[in-house]
């Protein structure tokens, strides 16, 4: 295993598809966003979300999704997804988000997102040992981090 | 004014384009639903959105959303999503809604959203008197209705 | 088998989602409403697309997509989708639509799809007997009519 | 201006959101890859096309699309977008794509759009002078590449 991440920064180009007639980035991509974030996280921490599910038919299926949106964001724009674990249990997986705008840093939004593990047939299922061992250790080791 | 509606429904087919590898709805599909929601409960009750936009300079700019996933929605599937107005304040409007497949009338997601009034360059202003005294109305008629 | 249309007209109100900032629909848009177009066709004709994937593995894939934009859609505007089957055969089908503005018909755009016959895991396979006969009888009929 | 390209390259990683439940991309996305394949060359090329659209007024507005697709392209996947411009006139460009995968360069789709110079309210303008004259460059020097 990887030493544990704190958080996990992708960048994203915005598109001119994720725009609206606002003039700025229609507000469900930034859950797609989200999405990068978090399986380009799992990538840096070690884990290939694609295998999970292929070979461990392990899916982390969306229970719940928050987001506040803080300032807008604009087409062509280099968008900067702060990704981190904030909770992990037998079955579940909390991510945690911040957006920023990279030419200032400026925070457009914030959000979180939990996930259940399920099988492809869609039953909760526990995460496979191999996951659910380093899951625990990365909030574990945040945790302690915060602590300090 | 039209009298008050204690929420408004709405329907629609799910599209494949709105399926992801899961075969289920990509989550960030129900925001757009969302939206169709409350478009269509404004209409019913006598506001039509394009011209808020367009004679008022009025935009619902989404500041916050909020999702829970109960059950998926499949390819195809007739969905209904209900929405009701549960607050309305001088420059603030928050929406409700409950996803549920017609079919069976089981309930898939359950979820809200607080918008801002903006104008077109992204300034916030108080709404427009005439969407004011409604909105408000609208949120102390529902009010009552709960008291009772 | 129900009598022969020569085509199908399905209406889509365009939603804020769809938009870009040039504050018209982003054209990739256009190519999901062919989708809704051609699958109401199907479902007016008699078949039912969800269960020719489920039932009788026969998925239409894309082969190739051709659109020509004549003039912009719009938010909130009622879009009418004609589709028609153009042609037909072993393994194919070619679908045709014109994108009409409801309020007052101009055609905003012209495209056509074409598709392969494949099973769930890609390969092309013809037409399950049912379907072609059906397919076959459609572009016979319309052929017909285009010769009187 | 840069020296002439005679492509330009450009990766991107299949997102979840993107595939449907046949379990690949959905065909509409390929447009959407397009649109940065176009935005990068034009980037490389030393354009910038948000600045076209704010400082001189002038959109590409998208006349027509066509797209054939090969073979399909896959979750998580890194695919090549290669973008080059095919023909040029005063108010007219037309890109041509070629959609690989990285792993193996396998070729997945092919495709061009056509584009139209518009003004920000729709009406058809010509290229303002300093884009025109390198646009037809680039083609002329194109041309004489294949003439050689």
């Amino acid at each position: 295993m990887k030493p544990t991440l704190a958080y996990h920064d992708v960048t994203i180009r915005v598109r001119y598809a994720e725009t609206d007639q606002m003039g700025v980035v229609y507000h469900s991509n930034f859950l797609i966003w989200f999405e990068v974030g978090r399986v380009e996280l799992m990538r840096a921490q070690g884990f290939d979300y694609k295998r999970m599910e292929i070979e461990d038919d392990c899916h982390l299926v969306v229970a719940e999704v928050h987001c506040r949106y803080h300032h807008p964001a604009r087409y062509d724009e280099l968008i900067i997804v702060r990704t981190r674990i904030v909770d992990a249990k037998n079955r579940m997986l909390k991510f945690g988000y911040e957006v920023f705008r990279q030419e200032d840093q400026k925070l457009l939004a914030t959000g979180d997102t939990t996930h259940i593990s399920c099988r492809r047939d869609g039953r909760v299922t526990h995460f496979p040992e191999k996951y659910k061992a380093e899951f625990l250790a990365i909030v574990a080791a945040l945790s302690e981090r915060k602590a300090e």
